[in-house]
């Protein structure tokens, strides 16, 4: 056995509670290197029975590593339990907190895993809708102007080029009137770049918290928007920063004028006195960028102060939750009050992390239901736009990706192509639209919910920002309606089978460019096939499996010889026809 | 290499601030695999520079792996980081998100590591004086009866044999009493179990958490007690259980009556009305214990409850903190709650869970301090007092348990060798005292807090509860003095040398029941020999060091071979003779 490859610990994802009365049990070993992996069980005060037995199954497989898992249950919900391990060579080991052992003690009990108890107030609760969802982010100056009247007096012509300060005039009734044009697409879940008063066009610099900036709309514009978003089953969540204001906010503002006899001095980390905006002499967002002072989050008036904004466009304006700019640079303990207040005002609300890197301390459960996916976005487009890695090593980033968080939460991250602070994913591809649409097809059959940057669906393209936040196109015939289409039929094939959602993902083929998984779910099964190659490449699956094809008409025998096209995305369904 | 065995995460333990300038590093490896462990890091927003290059040194070995560490810092503490490994067979290999790589990407940054801020809200603070403490547990009835005024009325005769519901009349004036005694033998830490109003003995079930058991003494008199131990440089934690409470206690005693009318009715967790104590239809402590009801403690109001109880002592009557009872089957959030609510009373003040398992998921700086460590006395009671386990064994499991925390925390740790709920530690040694003797040695010369259950010292035997509760032996001719003496002088040579309890632990022995270890900081070199074979044993570790042998006197040529007595412990002090 491959004993450097054993994992396992009694914290998430290792173990924790799906709900009040099921443990999930997950361990790691090394890949192929096990025949059986047993998980012995009880309740921890039963000091008579002999201890319970469950199989695991694989769930996960890396280039590396078997993730095995189990659901158990006990009364009263407090587990004791130890692996036992066979190996390919029927070698057993026992595995409990003491480690490995290749023989069993009389005392199992005594150095057995604990999981003491699934306490209600722990407990995850997976957001179902969530994870049904397609969601779409507006930047929200760029994708419609509904309103001439509150455009700034610097408003430039629309589809003209952009700069870091361009302002286009895209607004709230904007957005409600293209409404409908989602509601065709079928997204169901939308994300709004920030919409508060600022200076700025992205408005990430927020100067009021309470206000919509009157270039965008008015406070009944926005309960409108969502109004008629619910009207069309569409959820809305809208983007707040909490690591920093603007530098036009009241409290820094009164620094500014105040200095060290200013009542909010510790609402910010101030270096010394005088503020002086030239050597930025606090701390600020990135590179010292002088108009985004960092908030001092961990200070109770500015952590209240931000609880309140939380609660209020929740309650007040009934968004379905928020996306978190910056949010790595909080404190967590910000982010537990964060989850609790919010969560109080709407429990099925939704709380989602801008972090653009592997997140664990973030994603326990007591903090984000899920982040911005970044690591899925560099991984297809390493592999699918720049062509940079091969398939092995794409399947592996996107195993290590999912392995580190629950499940439930794994199937709530947001697997963006691009967002506003990327370049554009069809700029990526260097305009190459099969690459893309093999990509989307990947994104639409994978684990977690499928995103789209505006404009994304009809072939904008560009590079860094300001490129990357152009304009929408409108004009029918300026869109590429293929594209427009090929994401309209991904989004009813994942709504129409809920295996691409909630189901497991094996892969069946990972080479030369191709990779072919199924997904199951409930006794639905679908296959997906993606050929990364300039030309025909012909595999032999040999299933027992006559499938329909999700995007053309017709049934294929999946124990054939089966024929992909250069760059084609396949997704069939087995159908109920054979045993399998 | 030994890709298998690789591992880091962005989080406890792996990656924690050590302050606010400083993150700690760590990163696990197969044993002796790696020739060197390089951490490449900087500025998280710095795209220009070069990463900057710390060697990493190995902290700690196990069986299995060896664990490098690393302290780094940048200004503004947001960090990116990536590992470069060179393997025996000088291989190259690079660790970032996307796993192991035997080539260098040319953007490191998309793909390093993260830690994104170290937060003032998230950092753990180690206590200092904990780490340096040694902690004396006392069960108030079977001390000292200093009142006999206050002496329930079926008070046994003191010394006489002991059943489950025997009231001897210890108390609180008896351990002021007996302060001195304590001062004498050198602990610095008590450590009481429950003192509040309850009917049994132990008090683990509070029928009042506001008010003194009577039998123990009044609120006055644990205010002395408090004052009395400060004044003598001795701090003090009381033991409360949220968990549970009494049956008689005021909230359970309401819905006994009132049934599902109870305004208490959602403070537990009732199956049915009405509640049957009978059949215990209700939550409780372990088998069903029907006199010990569970507390809902996701119930806002019963965790508002006692939070003022856990503030109430602390404030009122100057406890350095609190042993908390059960506290892993009580939820995450309760004790996040606690922690904020318990140290903005007293911010040194330290909260200690009773886990008698692997508690990652409590001691991730955001609740606990330490715990209560069980596997510690298991793997004592298995190698020293049982022989069952060979030192290989023992020093493994050892490694195991000190590697899952961060490093302060595993400081903290209170190394218990037995308690009230387990069979003396003397008795596990069939009386033997030279096993005993052996096992304090170590105890005191390792890493984490050593733990005195009263009458331990003495020569106190017993089996299981409740026989490991008998009555402290006041007579001195009764006592065994020789244990005493050498609890004695462990602990003075303990507090003479801040090694021992901030050292590192490199082994440098480890086979044929023989342990030797060294332990350094600042300088100071403490090494300290085991001997668990009933014969001598000559090693020849040909260190170039003189030594001062710490428990007799004379200076040691460690290059020569030595003999070790059988059953003997060592500790000795590096001389500034030679250069090491």
């Amino acid at each position: 056995m491959n004993k450097h490859a054993i994992y396992h610990i009694t914290d998430t994802p290792y173990a924790y509670g799906k709900n009040l009365n099921t443990l999930r049990v997950v361990l790691r070993t090394a890949n192929g290197d096990i025949k059986e992996c047993i998980l012995c069980y009880k309740d921890r005060y039963d000091w008579k029975d002999e201890f319970l037995i469950e199989r695991m199954q694989i769930d996960r497989t890396t280039e590396l590593f078997d993730f095995y898992k189990a659901d158990i249950s006990v009364e009263r919900n407090r587990y004791r339990y130890f692996f036992k391990l066979v190996d390919k060579g029927n070698n057993i080991y026992y595995l409990d907190e003491r480690g490995l052992r290749n023989y069993k003690i009389p005392k199992d009990e005594a150095t057995a895993f604990q999981y003491p108890y699934i306490a209600e107030g722990d407990l995850y609760k997976e957001v179902s809708w969530l994870q049904e969802s397609v969601v779409y982010q507006i930047f929200v100056d760029r994708f419609f102007n509904g309103n001439k009247d509150n455009d700034p007096k610097n408003t430039l012509r629309w589809g003209t080029s952009v700069t870091p300060k361009s302002m286009f005039g895209g607004d709230i009734k904007g957005i409600i009137s293209k409404l409908d044009y989602l509601n065709d697409l079928g997204v169901d879940l939308i994300y709004l770049t920030p919409i508060f008063k600022s200076s700025s066009n992205h408005k990430y610099d927020v100067n009021d918290y309470y206000n919509i900036d009157p270039q965008f709309g008015t406070l009944e514009e926005g309960k409108a928007l969502v109004r008629e978003c619910h009207k069309r089953g569409i959820r809305i969540v809208f983007d707040c920063v909490f690591n920093h204001s603007g530098d036009d906010f009241f409290a820094f503002k009164d620094i500014l004028k105040n200095g060290e006899k200013s009542k909010y001095k510790d609402w910010y980390f101030i270096d010394s006195y005088p503020v002086d905006q030239k050597k930025v002499n606090y701390y600020s967002f990135s590179n010292h960028i002088k108009s985004m002072p960092k908030l001092n989050t961990s200070n109770k008036e500015v952590k209240e102060y931000l609880l309140k904004v939380g609660e209020f466009w929740v309650k007040e304006v009934g968004i379905d939750g928020w996306r978190l700019d910056v949010c790595d640079e909080v404190d967590h303990n910000f982010w537990r009050s964060f989850k609790e207040r919010v969560k109080e005002c709407k429990n099925d609300s939704i709380i989602i992390g801008e972090i653009m890197h592997e997140a664990t301390s973030f994603l326990k459960g007591d903090q984000m239901d899920g982040i911005m996916n970044y690591p899925f976005k560099g991984a297809l487009i390493d592999f699918f736009a720049r062509r940079s890695i091969t398939v092995e090593q794409f399947n592996e980033i996107l195993g290590q990706n999912s392995t580190i968080y629950m499940e439930g939460i794994t199937r709530q991250l947001w697997n963006l192509i691009g967002s506003h602070d990327t370049q554009r994913f069809l700029t990526e591809c260097e305009d190459n639209i099969e690459r893309m649409k093999l990509a989307i097809g990947f994104q639409f059959s994978y684990i977690g919910v499928p995103y789209i940057y505006y404009g994304d669906e009809i072939g904008l393209t560009g590079g860094e920002d300001p490129e990357s936040r152009k304009c929408m196109i409108w004009e029918k015939d300026k869109q590429n309606l293929e594209l427009f289409n090929w994401y309209k039929s991904l989004i009813k094939i994942r709504k129409d089978n809920l295996s691409l959602v909630y189901g497991d993902y094996k892969v069946l083929y990972c080479k030369e460019n191709v990779l072919i998984f199924e997904r199951n779910f409930n006794g639905e099964k679908v296959i997906v096939a993606v050929n990364n190659n300039y030309k025909k490449y012909y595999v032999n699956l040999g299933l027992d499996i006559m499938a329909k094809d999700l995007l053309k008409d017709g049934v294929v025998d999946l124990s054939k010889t089966l024929i992909l096209d250069s760059m084609e995305f396949k997704v069939w369904k087995k159908e109920g026809m054979f045993a399998n």
